[in-house]
């Protein structure tokens, strides 16, 4: 049994050292929607794995930035096998003016540390590290487990080439248990676990009409107009309650098990948190005041969605331009639950759109993931709220789903494992938006809450 | 009587001047969209008035640019009265990289001049005072009429001020003529006199439903999306077969006089100039196949139109980006046909939005003008088509109404004077687009087609 007083001790004593290391990874600007940058941070991350003894590869991907992949043997072979999975890429910082610091200069101030990629996904990669090398200092410098390390560059992407590399690289990727890139507290500093992620799928819409803008005088009951036909089209997706009228769509969404609804019914009410967060009064919440306690957990995440993300078409400058637009896009996506698919709601769209006249209209498929689930009754899950609660002094709070999306399907389904997330975000991070940040003593807690999941993980999952 | 070839042969002969004297016009951009150098212009205005002998006056509106007023007496006080009326605004010259020479350089080169209001409406400024110049100098150096001449600087924006000013002022404005500040060509060169503009209506829509951008996979299914809240209020405003659905939005519309249709009818039939120009194959323009003949002229100005101008909304650069956004702007402009007034379709525009819930629609009335109507039989008009295929040597067009807006209600109903439109255009000018141009030999006819007009005036309108 390692002793986890001596974790405690490594990772308080070795933090700042990770930090440093955090700062350098978040000075480069790796934005996948750009394409930006991500080749130098995959080899800045492999540099970071080589430090901890791993056996590094950047491996390439089809048409895609590299996968960095690492991976240590265990001090005995029949120990179990746990995967790491994180992402290097990051989201856009913009809009720049609303950073009170440079997005890619990692500042700390009041016990926080700003910079894109703070929490989501760069202070996760060198947490999971730091717990490494705890968990191999105390256990006399070998890891009780065989390390597997995967870090791919275009999470915030949709992950669009990360399926066939898993597919490709099947067999090396074998493990017990995947420990997922994120995760973190509540903002009771309840450590916050959950076992499964929606699904996506991300399109862009484009229409042109006309050979060239128009003057809408000339054109208005003539020429048509590429602004109104992405209207039309779109409104034609969604009705103003919410309803996502394309056919079939609700008949894959498996509705709530009674476990589940159990699971949502024990997790604490922030619907008011949410409301203060974006300056709604109450019955503002899309679904009006019923959208609260158990009626609002299970609505954020058990319903499929479908957010509008941009539209954008002619003059958008100051005042008034009689144009007549020529061209219009939008950015949408879809979150699926399970068991709805991305690929056959791609499908479907253009049939719709075809059915409904709108054969104008081009369907770029920008991304998506396929729902996934982990069984909230898992040793492994139990095993990650055990060391959570004596880490944070409280009792893990376990969710069936959560509304965001991500990879966990090729872990959970495709490759088959249970996956946990312990991890060192808060709600008040800002991930995706300006002044992302972390909280010191989250990295620090989140870092000893993987530690000694780590050091305990035979407990749950069984060695060969 | 005049003589008309004197006045050619001053035309001709002081051509380069006014050309030049465009030129330092052209090099200001005044664009009334962005605020931008508009005292400047009229400043310069004022003085190229005052070289043809008028009491030029700058005087201000009530928050808006500017108006320049010269005045001038006839040799004789029962002489009739002229109201000119320009602008000294100009559109953006937005896309840049689209222009072929600086869009405020006057640039020559075969045989057009290019500049940003080239032809809308410096050119035009030029034209009239050089066409005064010619009567004036062919008259023994008096003008044969009362000149009144009005430049305002917010045409492009819809003259928001012009109203009021020329309430103000309407007792020195009082005239029997107006020559209006546009006019030219069609295609084959005959000169096309117009008897009435569509009135207009420009809105911004604006929502904002959220104190800050969402991440999709949160607030998907909990946050107002104000990007949906703006397609659904727009989708509410006209369906796919153009109809507009305010209300008693088309009561007001009075259909075409059988005289109106006689004169749609004898025009030529431009629908398939129009297709070519905006890559559209037959069949494709608004209301397909029967959109050709009298059809497509009644249908191009005598149908209400509602025009998507712009709309914007979230992420609208490269790539995926999941961000639910939390404002949403539009524009849109509804063109109007007598009887129909901006000011009741901006009323019925609110009360719409609020009846069908969109109370979250912000409503900013960028301006708007009223439908004006000529009598396409006043002797004015028909002098400005005799005296036209004199100088153009084919029938002139009459049309009794155009698609374009302009404050021309103000004259032709509140002041009560005919309007005509002689003038130097053609149909490539490319007017509010990149490119902006007049032909040389344009700004010649059209000057002297207007001098001519100007010389014979008395046998239209009645002395005093």
């Amino acid at each position: 049994m390692t002793d986890l007083a001596q974790i405690d001790a490594y990772i308080v004593a070795h933090q700042q050292e990770a930090l440093a290391q955090l700062a350098r990874l978040c000075a480069i600007p790796s934005v996948s929607a750009k394409g930006q940058e991500l080749e130098p941070c995959a080899r800045q991350v492999a540099e970071w794995m080589r430090l901890r003894g791993l056996d590094v590869q950047v491996l390439p991907t089809d048409g895609g930035p590299p996968v960095v992949y690492g991976e240590a043997p265990a001090d005995r072979s029949d120990a179990p096998t746990v995967l790491f999975y994180n992402h290097y890429d990051v989201q856009p910082a913009e809009p720049l003016e609303l950073w009170e610091s440079d997005p890619f200069t990692l500042t700390v101030r009041d016990g926080r540390a700003f910079a894109r990629g703070a929490g989501d996904d760069k202070g996760h990669i060198l947490s999971r590290l730091l717990a490494l090398e705890a968990v191999r200092a105390a256990h006399g410098g070998a890891y009780p487990f065989h390390v597997r390390f995967l870090v791919e560059g275009e999470e915030e992407i949709g992950s669009p080439h990360l399926g066939a590399f898993i597919e490709r690289h099947r067999e090396r990727l074998r493990a017990d248990a995947c420990i997922w890139e994120e995760g973190g507290v509540d903002d009771q500093d309840r450590p916050f676990l959950y076992c499964g992620m929606r699904g996506i799928a991300y399109f862009e819409l484009r229409v042109r009409t006309l050979a060239r803008d128009a003057h809408s005088g000339v054109g208005g009951s003539l020429l048509p107009n590429a602004a109104w036909r992405l209207v039309w089209a779109l409104a034609s997706l969604k009705d103003r309650h919410e309803r996502i009228l394309l056919p079939g769509h609700y008949e894959d969404a498996r509705p709530p098990s009674l476990r589940d609804l159990q699971l949502l019914d024990a997790l604490p009410d922030d619907a008011a948190i949410l409301r203060a967060e974006f300056g709604l009064a109450e019955g503002e919440l899309l679904g009006g005041r019923r959208t609260t306690g158990l009626e609002y957990r299970r609505r954020a995440v058990f319903e499929p969605t479908l957010t509008l993300c941009g539209i954008e078409s002619g003059w958008q400058g100051p005042g008034a331009k009689t144009v007549l637009p020529a061209t219009a896009r939008a950015k949408m996506d879809f979150r699926l639950v399970p068991d709805q698919d991305p690929e056959r709601v791609h499908r479907a769209l253009r049939a719709y759109l075809d059915a409904q006249g709108f054969t104008d209209i081009e369907v770029a498929y920008l991304g998506g993931q396929r729902p996934a689930r982990v069984d909230p009754d898992h040793p492994l899950v139990h095993l990650a709220a055990k060391t959570g609660e004596a880490v944070y002094g409280q009792p893990a709070l376990i969710t069936p789903l959560v509304g965001g999306s991500g990879p966990m399907w090729w872990f959970a389904h495709f490759l088959g494992m249970p996956v946990v997330s312990p991890g060192i975000e808060y709600p008040g991070l800002r991930a995706h938006a300006p002044n992302e940040h972390i909280r010191l003593q989250d990295f620090e807690r989140g870092t000893r809450h993987l530690a000694h999941l780590l050091a305990r993980i035979g407990e749950a999952v069984p060695a060969r």
